[in-house]
């Protein structure tokens, strides 16, 4: 019984989203299931860990016959958590994050709390998936994901993922017409417009909001918000080695001679 | 006057850390500045943004002729608070972020506050430098960083930085010894042995504390921790593209039949 796959859960809407419940009765017939997600939404919070305050893990009912806690940090303390405090150093086989209510397609990547958790997976060497739904309802319709799930975590214990890499899945909402199928992407160029709502507090003193609008600039039908716009699925392999390769020519060519 | 760039400066330290003042005034001679950094430290919240709560911007006294805010938010929502509230959507011709107390080297990227703000200014078009000084302490002494500033920002405003790339420009800490030079390099290969020290509140509840231990397991000579390892300033091109364009290949050979 053992022998079977450990598969860890984690999200960033926190542990008592629909989303994560989803993701977890998909994997279940996988493998051995640990739920470690945060107590609360912690959307946006991209790759932040807490360094400056303490953590703490508290044991929770979800799911009949799944170890779940719920963690006070971030979707990256809860990676850290899980392995290097619950598993004692031991690595899930399988990481799963999600299933993110809104896209987290192109730049999305960086600011997304669900696709940080499995970046740090693939840091770990687990294989890492993070899996979004185009809506952002709490009452968005997961339906639809199931089979992708299936197909994506199969593949995945099938054929491995590449190391230094992890994938990042992105479903469209298709308001009940087929999904056309899935499509590996690379991550389209695009970026926020932001805008900042100003409101005085009863005092008469300015606090912000943030109001950003998402603007791909990008017309290759070969990137993440094509297929996404056009009901594909998008796959997206993700790497942590953020070094621009093809600037560092350039760079040898400046006057490096520190005066 | 108002022909000369607009240098926009931010850290994650917090706004009253000494590494930002070093950076202010070695900017300083290149064009007008504007500060907006974190009210309090902001280190390891990578790319993290404000969305579930609101912001404020405090104008304060730091330097002579410099305009400063702190902000209540990360760095990532310092960057944007600077060009969609203070400058009505206006971009700086450059962002420098630091001078960081700490490396960030290798992965550290990821989880760095400082080099988030660096790559949010890429994602906006802003020639974009993170600058950090392998030395947490309070007290560090940031004299050899000055004039590696100076280079790297002279030779950015003439030559330009390539689109979607920013630079992670990393100082060792050198005990007096002087500088070997600069070092154009890729993000070494390295891992966090991470562990948590666990405690019992006075409740007798237990809480956990992150201690994580950095490990290279790069040999080569062309990485950041090379470069500071052996007595080089790193200067890494960083890039937000973080699709794995090597490995798409092998994902399109995948069964993507969705059952």
């Amino acid at each position: 019984m053992n022998d079977r796959p450990l598969i860890l859960v984690t999200n960033d809407d926190g542990i008592h989203a629909p989303g994560i419940r989803t993701l977890i009765e998909e994997v279940l017939p996988f493998g051995r299931v640990l739920v470690v997600a945060p107590d609360k939404p912690q959307s946006a919070m991209g790759h932040a860990i807490t360094i400056h305050s303490f953590l703490r893990l508290n044991r929770i009912d979800l799911l009949d016959g799944v170890e779940a806690w719920s963690c006070s940090g971030t979707p990256v303390d809860c990676v850290k958590l899980a392995i290097y405090k619950l598993l004692n150093g031991a690595k899930p086989d399988l990481l799963v994050s999600g299933v993110n209510h809104g896209a987290n397609i192109s730049i999305n990547v960086l600011y997304s709390g669900t696709m940080s958790a499995a970046v740090e997976g693939a840091m770990e060497g687990i294989p890492s998936i993070g899996f979004s739904l185009m809506d952002h309802s709490i009452e968005a319709d997961f339906s639809p994901v199931c089979p992708v799930i299936r197909n994506v975590v199969a593949n995945a214990i099938q054929h491995g993922i590449a190391p230094g890499t992890c994938l990042n899945v992105n479903v469209p909402r298709t308001g009940g017409v087929p999904l056309k199928g899935i499509r590996v992407c690379r991550q389209a160029t695009a970026n926020w417009e932001d805008e900042f709502e100003t409101r005085l507090d009863p005092g008469r003193k300015e606090y912000y909001w943030l109001k950003g609008e998402f603007r791909s600039h990008d017309h290759g039908e070969d990137t993440d918000v094509w297929a996404v716009d056009n009901g594909y699925v998008s796959i997206v392999p993700t790497q942590f080695d953020m070094t621009a390769h093809h600037a560092i020519a350039a760079l040898n060519t400046w006057d490096h001679a520190v005066g």
